[in-house]
């Protein structure tokens, strides 16, 4: 098959394509996130990209207007004669037949909204905990009748930088006893060719037989909800695969609070929530390592890795601190007792066969260190990815997952807090709420003239007002796209600022529930669905939304004022499961004090971004440890005022201002304070 | 009950016995050995003992001969009038009813020849491996709500030589994962006082609530046959009790060759007989855990230690190479093939968990170096204990187990070599052969003129020709009794210099077996027995033994050799199982070459010995490395003239020129050279 090379601009992704496919299918091929809504139809016209005319000798390509397929009816309506002259065309439209260098329009990026669930990879120096050293070991023989384990250190005594491990009489952390009960073995598998793994220079932790260069790790994230797992090619830096679960411990209750209490009730809960992750984890790892194997099992060739269990012999694992201790069977209670002490707060190295984790079993699994009972290891890991104690730029950084997680400052000072947002923008304790899997509405746009909705699913380029009835197969709304409903609902006059439903509704959508006798409004018709029933969004729901924007808002507020910063320079959110960040709609609903949108952007994974960074290198397990000492974490159920940010930050938009007229939201015993205070 | 004060000399024991006891057990009580036959019925005469007349400021005691009861007719049999007058009594006829000290002539000394089952300890610095910090830790505050692990090395780092701990960023081995697991709820459980366990100076290894100044170990000798545990009490430097174990080893094979093969043979056999002895461990420790309760739980005081498993916070272990491989999982087969390498050479500190062993579980358990694949740890702590790499006399030390082991030298040095003496002298093998167990015959003399046989069971101090008829219930011989016969057999004319019966007997304890045809000797008449069976040695039985004691005095040659010695100045004797040696036996037998019968001692359980010193000391751990390293081990299957030193050796006594007029004992196919050569 022909191939042409393609070049998108600004972000220099490139490649060879197949000539015949549209320019849209090469941005999907290499990586490149053009804006749709129809999916490719030709329906939208959001992918406009402009084509180049011309000779780029950097990229030893001659770009030619010429070079995409003839110009279809279809476009004329969407793009003016002027921007036709420019070299204006729907990417769905134009295929590729020769070399092409394509300008994509600030308008048709969709990179900056949508967010993939693979944590972002940031340019991180390559310095692994482990390293392997293929190693030729002479035989033994009546006149060298040493022991095997002194004739594997003789030998690696050579390496430079390994000689202390030979010559230390240290008997710890010089091998472990699973390399010993091994060694004899696989020394004499391959003719005393062997493949040696160290880790931190100073522990045998493998030795497989014969020559093998190859080193992988898995970097977790363990949300309160979410488990994310990340598989990372250590030798070239790059995330082979990435596997999702849910955290088997929702079962015990859906927050970090409730799971604290089931151990309280539960005498063997701890044992038992943490061999349930444990579990989880060796499934996300076993399912990693089929995605390195072809379907087939006669395929002989191919780009397959093969990886078996024991050729993961790294893994980092970041989660907040209640994740954190039920992971190790540390004794959570005084999490939520003041003064909110944790058991341990340094960055642990401990051996996967001591957790019962499936991978090299004599291989460290570091785990980042905690802040506080309430700030843990993932902040310090979005932390890591963000780099706000590197800079003069004052960064808020809001990692919202299960709970919310706020930083603030710079390299002068950065302060940290939690707030209990509850698992609402994780899905959970919504009508309709669900994970981000296929069929799940994550982006929602209603119209303020109609009142209609329009909606995006996940696994899904078209969006609801273009698609076919029943393509979609919706069957929930996953966070994502609840974090775009209040905005939406409030902008389109469905709920007034106080998050009670209008009473004065336009649309057919807005009915109450004949079973519930609650007030809902429709966002996806029961044809529409895969699930044969209407999606609605209640107001009960609306509150449970308004209770976690508001832990937030509050959240910045007392931060700002601890720092003493009225303003910050850039506001990034961070989120563990694929969030689609519309920066007019945080403000519009009030998560966060007023700001130029501009200055919102979203980071994505980055608590797992961080997770692999510490993965790929040392010296970044050794900052997450300067950072976790050296921020300043704030406890925000001790701070006076907390309470009272709070409830003001209730409704939509924020006003400065007490505002007695509007009707309590709930009953004021439902709200949920930060964490048992 | 009113009390005496007795002290016996030259031992120096001392001690308080009820008044009305016999100087004999006041001995026993205060762990004085006084020679005996008939066990204290005054039949025997052995027991004399000197009770001197004066006043010992030094012991704050007055002795008088009067404080004894009166001189009885018994005593005038075996006590001379001028004895008598020097104060002379016999230790089982004179009651004390007041303060003495007692002197001990040579002859009615038992210790020199009777060995305790104990290890001996001998004097070790006390300087034990873990240590223990009461702690008072101020409360967790608002002001102050650091980790609970901070908190506790915060005050931990106030204790002289323990501040690296804290201040060390290195998070291996400054604390073990289960003590981080409880650390919260034992912090907590008697109002933050705590007893801290730190391990080397570099690992917190028990957190224990409350103030508690004990610490204990167990130090283990893993024999191919036997498995003999010893608690000790690190703080007095005592063993409190020792408790003794076949190696469950044994199903699969009697000595270690045997092992390897059954490991060659089932997939399984390694991992099943590591399990087994672990399981054995377990056994012994629990075993010496319940000597430290009352047997009536309602007892509530007393000198009850009470211990229970966590409280056992060190553990050495020494064993021949391939019991160490057996129990660590290591890989056993090349033990058995030249070169003999085995899989490691160093010492090893392992946790008690890894191994599975019930006691402290974040405990380390120190393994002895090895030398060779056949002169393992067990050598080295005999070593240890018997130091003759610190003076200037040659020691010959022979450590008797199913394998023997031999270590010639001073200071200059030391060459080792291990001989398979076969399991004869731990009983295996020979017909009536049994553990040293209550009615094992442990000592065997035969009369040269009437060629009848007296004999002392285990668990009795009298002997059969003082002993009422059933009253030994005698049911076997144990490898001390073995270590007789040879001699006692040809010194009484009943088997020749070849080891073949004489064919002049003339008592009517020799004769034929009418089921094997075999000759046999009767050492026990079926009546003396508790199986209604008489109890002999047969040819074959003499044969084994032949064997066992050649197999040492070829590998006393070839290292008198090496060495360039034709001599040496003291001649210890091993073993593992209580063997009551008598010189001038091991040199009729032929089983060393000859020297001064004066020069040869016991030191018993020296292996035990030295896992004690190494439990107690750290420096000694220390010196066993150097130890393995230093000494140089002659690999006896490769010396050229070994087999024919052995086959020279067979005969009784030795004699150095060759003997063609002998006919061969054995099928030469039957002959078991030194390990799979």
């Amino acid at each position: 098959m022909e191939q042409a090379a393609v070049i998108f601009q600004p972000s220099g992704h490139r490649g060879l394509v197949p000539k015949g496919v549209s320019v849209m299918q090469a941005a999907r091929e290499l990586g490149e996130e053009i804006e749709t809504l129809c999916g490719g139809k030709g329906l939208c016209g959001k992918c406009k990209v402009l084509v180049a005319e011309g000779s780029y000798p950097k990229y030893g390509i001659v770009s030619r207007r010429s070079h995409l397929s003839e110009w279809q009816k279809t476009e004329e309506r969407f793009i003016t004669p002027k921007e036709r002259e420019e070299g204006c065309r729907l990417a769905c439209c134009a295929m590729i037949q020769g070399d092409v260098l394509v300008y994509l329009p600030e308008e048709s990026r969709a990179a900056k909204q949508v967010v993939s669930k693979r944590a972002r990879v940031l340019p991180v120096a390559m310095d692994p905990a482990v390293r392997r050293y293929p190693l030729k070991l002479p035989q033994p023989s009546a006149d060298n009748p040493i022991a095997d384990l002194d004739r594997l250190l003789e030998a690696l005594a050579l390496v430079p930088g390994l000689k202390r491990i030979v010559t230390s009489r240290d008997p710890l952390n010089i091998f472990d006893i699973d390399v010993l009960r091994t060694l004899t073995g696989r020394l004499r598998a391959e003719n005393w060719q062997v493949t040696v793994s160290v880790w931190m220079a100073r522990e045998i932790i493998r030795v497989r037989p014969g020559f093998d260069g190859g080193l992988f790790g898995v970097a977790v994230d363990i949300g309160t909800t979410t488990i994310v797992a990340s598989l990372v090619d250590l030798k070239t830096q790059t995330v082979v695969a990435t596997q999702t679960a849910m955290n088997p411990q929702i079962r015990y209750g859906e927050d970090v609070i409730s799971r604290i209490n089931y151990h309280l009730q539960d005498p063997g809960g701890l044992e038992q929530m943490g061999r349930d992750v444990i579990r989880t984890l060796n499934d996300l790892v076993a399912a990693l390592l089929l995605t390195t194997w072809p379907d087939d099992p006669k395929v002989t060739n191919g780009p397959w890795l093969r990886l078996e269990a024991e050729d993961i012999e790294d893994m980092t694992i970041v989660g907040n601190t209640v994740m954190h201790h039920l992971l190790l069977g540390l004794e959570p209670t005084y999490l939520a007792r003041a003064p909110f002490p944790p058991v341990v707060h340094r960055s642990l190295n401990i051996k996967a066969k001591t957790l019962g984790l499936n991978i090299c079993p004599s291989a460290y699994v570091y785990m980042l260190p905690i802040e506080a009972a309430f700030v843990g290891a993932d902040n310090v890991a979005v932390l890591l990815a963000e780099t706000p104690h590197r800079g003069e730029p004052v960064q808020l950084i809001i990692d919202i997952g299960t709970n919310g997680e706020l930083a603030l400052g710079n390299r002068q000072r950065i302060v940290t807090a939690s707030c209990a947002t509850g698992p609402a923008f994780e899905g959970a304790e919504i009508t309709f709420g669900m994970r981000a899997a296929p069929g799940a509405i994550e982006r929602i746009r209603i119209d303020p003239q109609t009142q209609e909705v329009a909606y995006k699913v996940v696994g899904n380029d078209v969006w609801s007002d273009y698609a076919q009835a029943g393509e979609l197969k919706t069957c929930g709304i996953c966070g994502s796209g609840i974090l775009d409903l209040l905005a939406e609902l409030y902008r389109s006059g469905i709920i007034l600022k106080s998050g009670a439903f209008s009473p004065d509704q336009t649309s057919s959508r807005f009915r109450t529930n004949a079973d519930t006798g609650q007030a809902e409004y429709v966002i996806a018709w029961a044809p529409e669905t895969g699930i044969g029933r209407d999606i609605t969004i209640t107001q009960k729901d609306v509150r449970q939304i308004q209770l976690a924007k508001a832990a937030i808002y509050a959240g910045c507020k007392i931060l700002m004022e601890k720092l003493g910063a009225d303003n910050f320079d850039v506001v990034k959110i961070a989120g563990g499961f694929g969030i689609h960040i519309d920066p007019e709609k945080i403000l519009i609903m009030g998560m966060i004090p007023d700001c130029d949108p501009q200055k919102i952007i979203s980071v994505g994974n980055a608590a797992g971004t961080g997770a692999i960074m510490a993965l790929m290198n040392v010296e970044k397990r050794a900052e997450t440890d300067w950072i976790a000492d050296w921020v300043e974490h704030v406890e925000l159920s001790t701070e006076g005022h907390f309470k009272q940010e709070f409830f003001k930050a209730l409704h939509i938009p924020h006003m400065e201002d007490a505002f007695p007229h509007i009707e309590p939201l709930v009953d004021p015993k439902i709200l949920r304070p930060p964490h048992g205070s």
